[in-house]
């Protein structure tokens, strides 16, 4: 039977997972794939920790260097994350004409464009599967699947841990705090959350979709981004009374001449698949023009799932090899010369429908000046909801606008922060799902 | 730029979609594939009639052999259906060296077998995505994102017309008999809606994934059908009281020596993603041992969505075309040789959760005598509900059990059925997705 020789960088969680799934399911991935994977090398800092998977000694090694210049690997998985010496690594296997598996989505998110010009201008491949949505084939049914659509939106549930904290708060009332806590005791979150939390790990896979959907540059910083430290209990309590849930959402809508990039908390309907995606579980809806709406659901993140992925890269590379194709499929969805450019929307452009929430004393007259402001601006309101909940001594108004305009709820906002009946800062929540334009 | 010839066999409702997209998505499709897709020949009986898209006149034939006889053409998409034309048409495109997309989950679930050994030895491809589960890839999915994985079960709603109907009973307490008309009405139900409804539509799915999934030869007349002509909205409304939906399921599991294949009317708790798949749309929950669960949802059939899979399968030949790949991917998924010799279980050897209902006259010590006969059986029940609604001279008794087996459920129901007390045939409807060896 032929063999497939891999190197491995990094022995950490991901980097594990895919040792053991190439050890253990050995037999069936080489009746599907008619040779085996042979795991040659694996370079990691630490050689000696015990990973729970018998590898001969002389397999692990502490030099990347030599795994990347092993004449004899076919394919280099990268699983050290981090950014400079994974791409210095991956740029030297690229040289050596060996193909290459990454889970690292800050690296091609943010620094992609360059990894994936070079593996196009060498003739090998460089494949990412791994770094979105864990198990779920995103990559492939964009790539691939989707192949004959003009795909017009996706909508996201991209990040586990946002999503598991969101989901503690709206079913046990926890806070923020109290939530983040209890992930991190469980393993859902990292001791510094700030990468998940504040939106860009989900922003860093929106980046990569869009590249692929929609036929753009890579465009990582003109992403809107914004995290989920500010959704109280109060706010995913009155989204459950007015028939919404919270979640935070990363979402991009082709235009035609610009495409709308944003993750941010929102508010969807109840009865939306997405809001019944729970705890640290992943989903991605992919509206085209042919195939309608289509929905992938699983685990986004972990040891095993993200290895799934992984190995689906290592096997899609080794069928290659084995039947002689080359530059199957343009590494970024599209062949060169026929990457659009398109800009990004700025959120100010964007109009969707708004949640606010006012904090103002409980006075007469209040409404009419919050309203005359809004409508001065041009928003229109849907509902207004006064719960008399007097919190300290003032009381929630929260008020459900028709779309409006974001520039337009900026300047509005500004101006009710500052009349004197309302206290602190409006809480603003955008909703989707709402208008058959959303998804 | 380069040419791929197809030729299109049958311009009915998919195969115009498939023309639809091949036109009017040409340039994007094009950017991805780095080629141009060129319809060269369209037959079909009908040749007059305008299916709202131009192509040139030169294009239409009557005559299905001139286009497999074509040495001009490189791929074959059959749309014509139905069982022995098709068949004769593809072993003859297949004979002569060209690859063939097709939708045609019928002739693939129960003579597929020789079609795919005649295309193997001749070395050309076999795509049948649009075969299951319309847009959603399925098949890629099984085939290639989890190919590092045992699949143990798979649970999915393949048949829009059935999911339609129970949708319209569980939403408007419609009977069947309405439902079907309502759903023949508007499209979603043929006229002779046999296949749909007895569940014959979803077996042939369920054998075709089957096959991919677990390496085994297809064997459709193995496989357990019930179709959903017997479900009443009474059976409905008591399952949503016990927060069940009714779902016609198609499900299988890998019992390591056995494989279960069963399509059936399932109840299943209301908090499952699946219960929450309503009117026409479908969806399939794939379980294996390193990813997990992933679900995927979206349209089953219909033009457009049909034909978007059919396009994938079109550009995934296409680029193995131009890249030079041979027998890329075992077409069922499983190298020759390493094909299983598994057997399908009996029904009557399974074991799951069951709702029974019996209609029984309004007596004191009836129920000792139902939980009497299932006690000797070896059933144990988990709630009785006795609701005192009269019906006709009778009142439904409400049962559900613990795990049971199918053969005890036959016997103990066949003696039940005799008691002097109880009126009619008793109603049985399993249940999936209550303990974690379900899903």
């Amino acid at each position: 039977m032929k063999k497939i020789n891999l190197g491995l960088l990094g022995f950490g969680t991901v980097g594990t997972g895919v040792v053991k799934i190439i050890k253990e399911n050995r037999g069936i991935i080489a009746s599907r794939l008619g040779a085996e994977l042979n795991l040659k090398t694996i370079a990691d800092i630490d050689i000696r920790t015990n990973r729970g998977v018998r590898i001969s000694k002389n397999v692990l090694v502490k030099d990347a260097h030599k795994v990347v210049d092993d004449p004899d690997i076919d394919i280099i998985i990268e699983m050290i994350g981090g950014k400079k010496a994974a791409r210095d690594l991956i740029l030297k296997a690229i040289k050596n004409g060996k193909h290459v598996v990454t889970a690292n989505k800050a690296l091609i998110a943010e620094q992609g464009q360059a990894l994936f010009n070079a593996a196009a201008k060498k003739g090998v491949e460089l494949a990412f599967e791994a770094s979105v949505g864990g198990c779920m084939p995103i990559v492939k049914s964009i790539r691939e699947a989707l192949v004959g659509n003009h795909i017009q939106s996706m909508t996201g549930i991209l990040n586990g841990t946002c999503n598991y904290i969101l989901s503690k708060i709206t079913d046990d009332g926890s806070t923020f705090k109290d939530a983040l806590a209890e992930a991190q005791a469980n393993g859902y979150a990292e001791a510094d959350p700030t990468l998940d939390v504040e939106g860009i790990d989900a922003a860093h896979k929106l980046a990569i979709l869009s590249t692929l959907a929609y036929g753009m540059k890579i465009d990582f910083n003109k992403i809107y981004v914004e995290g989920i430290t500010h959704i109280t209990p109060l706010d995913i309590a009155f989204a459950g009374e007015f028939g919404y849930r919270i979640k935070l959402l990363a979402i991009s809508k082709d235009r035609g001449d610009a495409i709308e990039l944003r993750v941010h908390p929102t508010m969807i309907p109840v009865d939306n698949l997405l809001s019944n995606v729970n705890g640290s579980l992943n989903a991605l809806t992919v509206s085209s023009d042919r195939a309608g709406d289509i929905l992938l659901y699983g685990h986004g993140a972990g040891m095993m799932p993200t290895a799934s992925a992984a190995v689906s890269d290592i096997v899609d590379i080794a069928r290659n090899i084995l039947s002689g194709a080359k530059g199957r499929i343009p590494l970024l969805s599209y062949h060169k010369g026929m990457v659009r450019k398109v800009s990004i929307m700025s959120v100010n452009s964007i109009q969707t429908n708004y949640y606010f929430r006012f904090s103002a004393l409980d006075r007469p007259g209040v409404l009419s000046k919050i309203s005359g402001v809004l409508g001065k601006h041009g928003i229109s309101i849907k509902s207004v909801h006064q719960k008399g909940r007097r919190i300290e001594s003032s009381v929630p108004i929260v008020m459900l606008t028709h779309l409006a305009r974001e520039s337009d709820v900026k300047k509005a906002l500004a101006k009710i922060h500052k009349l004197d009946v309302i206290k602190g800062k409006p809480t603003v929540i955008r909703i989707e799902g709402e208008s058959e334009a959303d998804f």
